[in-house]
């Protein structure tokens, strides 16, 4: 199975070709086979799922691995449900490719079409949780993308596996091509992939800050996703006591080793309920925190740092100095202040009155997500398939040159027409 | 006016910071303020230009730049004109920033708005043109962006001069901040400009290919461009003569060294006029190749590499392999072949029966353009306004937490609202 990692680049290049044009039916069908599959031989994941498990437990043991690495790494009845009908979920989705973005007539008989289409070849890099194989592989074959995924060595029975049961159903699809799932296993893979920009689009990192950190400073291939998570909660003069202690301890407590978790609590200085807000959150266990150095600190854990401020001025020149650009929410009545946060703090997502933890993909109605960019480019936010999208235009004319316009025989009249 | 880099590039983020939410108004009458100063002081550019091309003359002379670069140098009434009535084009353009992309509401008061906004701080590295920094300038306040130039030293006097103008016109504008435009002259500053990834979000070059490539491999920035331009046309059997003839001569001669020139020539086999095709190239003076190693050249004259092809599907993966992904055309009458070639030529432009010099900001109808992109992520071909803008998410809320998403007591309904 394992390759020269060129000609799996290659392959892939070939696949995306050939998968670009591909109909949604076909598209469709191919998915609905993958579900089918993973229904008809979970036992096999499963058992294979085991093994993995029982090397874990070793290195859990050994301090390699924690605990909850190797929660992530289980798959379960729940979880397989879920898998299956994540794969289902995405053949429902509209189909992202074909769309036209617009349609310009430049002249009498001369018209644009700016149309969507897939990027190419996208490189995942994954640690642990094996059904992101299942997730990403849907999501790419939906937006009409090869995809080469490298997974994190704890889970290589299971994604070996899992890969296999994806390939044997597409190749029973009639018209699929091959290749546009493939899998590398190696460190030395994953070196040439962060090279290999002659084939690979795009790469998306989907683990630890570690693992983000060192992809970005590694390939000079577009990278989407997110280093780290320091999102911010500004609770203003005028907030209500209720409110902010309510959608802190959730966008604390919920999840706290998500991502989108609070992680930096502002209260303005004026704010009078602000000793009650701090007793309140202690009641829900989280430990908090309050000194200089704790401004960067993803804790991924129930403590928060926090910090008094004297305007949403300072609050929203706080969260540009020191957060992550992922998101950060405003606790107020005053809607001119919330107006101002939202505008100001240039982050992915700015909420006002609700939890930082609705930052995700199926929250936002994407109905599934590669991941949360913090990128100033191409996609920001939680990403669905239209990040893995870009376009083309597409010029169809009648022996039209540019020469006429160029001497002022002919002028263009730019007019949009109706999207069909 | 020579600072430390850093410090330019904490002064273009923190400006950026500002001018992210400036009102329309204020941004256009700063356009406007800088035409009129251009016209207001036109005498000094020129003094400033002739200071250029005297030194330019003497490099010309000994051989160390082109004629053509020294006639990109010079400013006359003519380009002067132009460059003013481009600065008044860009404010007449729609604003680009604050625009709702979609309007969703999550939830009964919960609701999400994906809002057009600026990137950040941009930096522009180009050659010769000095008008460039004004068209970059405007595009870039139109677009909210924040903008580090650093121009060739052929023109250092010129674009010193320009940017003064724009930058005393910029201060007269109340409410316009500081540090919006600002200009570099070293190569240590593209250098640190290179690696400034933490102020720095996109990076276009405008020049050869030389300079696009050393900037794309020296850079983890993203970088919007192309670093060559090996645009095809393919005259397939059904192609009428007079049209190929047309749209071949007008490719290739009304403007060779545009990198949307085309540089081979594919021919279907059976296309029963190849001669007279070729014949006719020859008469409208332009020289003729046909050799394996011609076909990944941009010649950028009057030299066209030809080859014959089997079918439709030769002809596209020729493209598909030794294109650059710019812009390629087929001439033909079989509707079925345009489409199969369209759908699967991935270029960022494919035209029908047209030349390939209708790849252009311009032409396309954005007013203007920072540049064409060959990129696969965030701008595709010719970039405009767009090109300069990313998205938020403002999510509106009334006290909402994932929790009770997470437990059942809510759920989504995602409903789309009308756009305002």
């Amino acid at each position: 199975m394992e390759n020269n990692f060129i000609d799996i680049a290659k392959n892939a290049k070939q696949a995306s070709l050939k998968i670009a044009e591909l109909k949604t039916e076909i598209k469709n069908s191919a998915l609905n086979k993958i579900a089918e599959a993973f229904e008809l031989n979970k036992e096999e994941i499963f058992n294979a799922n085991r093994l993995d498990l029982k090397e874990a437990e070793n290195l859990v043991q050994q301090g390699e691995i924690t605990k909850s690495t190797f929660n992530r790494l289980k798959l379960d009845e729940n979880k397989m449900r879920d898998m299956i009908q994540g794969v289902r979920d995405i053949a429902n989705l509209e189909e992202p490719i074909g769309k036209n973005l617009f349609i310009r007539e430049l002249d009498k008989g001369l018209t644009l079409y700016k149309v969507s289409c897939p990027i190419g070849v996208l490189g995942i890099i994954f640690e642990a949780r094996p059904d992101v194989i299942s997730q990403i592989s849907s999501l790419a074959i939906k937006s009409s993308n090869a995809v080469i995924l490298k997974g994190g060595k704890e889970s290589k029975n299971t994604n070996r596996k899992i890969l296999e049961i994806i390939n044997s159903a597409l190749a029973e699809v009639e018209g699929f091509p091959q290749n546009v799932v493939q899998q590398v296993f190696s460190r030395e893979d994953v070196a040439q992939m962060l090279k290999c920009d002659e084939y690979i689009n795009l790469i998306i990192p989907r683990g630890g800050n570690n693992l983000v950190k060192f992809i970005k400073e590694n390939t000079k291939i577009p990278v989407l996703g997110h280093a780290s998570g320091i999102c911010h909660i500004f609770v203003d003069e005028s907030a209500d006591i209720d409110m902010a202690s309510k959608i802190v301890v959730d966008a604390k407590t919920q999840y706290p080793s998500a991502c989108n978790a609070v992680e930096t609590l502002l209260i303005h200085k004026s704010f009078k309920k602000a000793d009650e807000l701090l007793a309140s959150l202690q009641l829900s266990e989280i430990k908090l925190v309050s000194e200089p150095e704790a401004w960067d600190i993803e804790y991924g854990d129930k403590i928060l740092s926090y910090k008094f401020v004297n305007s949403v001025d300072e609050a929203i020149e706080h969260i540009n100095k020191y957060g992550s650009g992922h998101t950060d929410s405003i606790i107020t009545t005053d809607i001119q202040n919330a107006e101002k946060f939202m505008n100001n703090v240039d982050s992915a997502g700015v909420y006002f009155n609700c939890s930082t933890r609705f930052a995700d993909g199926f929250r936002y109605g994407f109905g599934a997500e590669v991941g949360i960019s913090t990128n100033k480019t191409h996609a920001r936010g939680p990403v669905g398939l239209d990040g893995l999208t870009i376009y083309k235009y597409k010029l169809v004319g009648n022996g039209h040159i540019v020469d006429d316009y160029a001497k002022g025989l002919k002028q263009f009249h730019h007019r949009n027409l109706p999207l069909k």
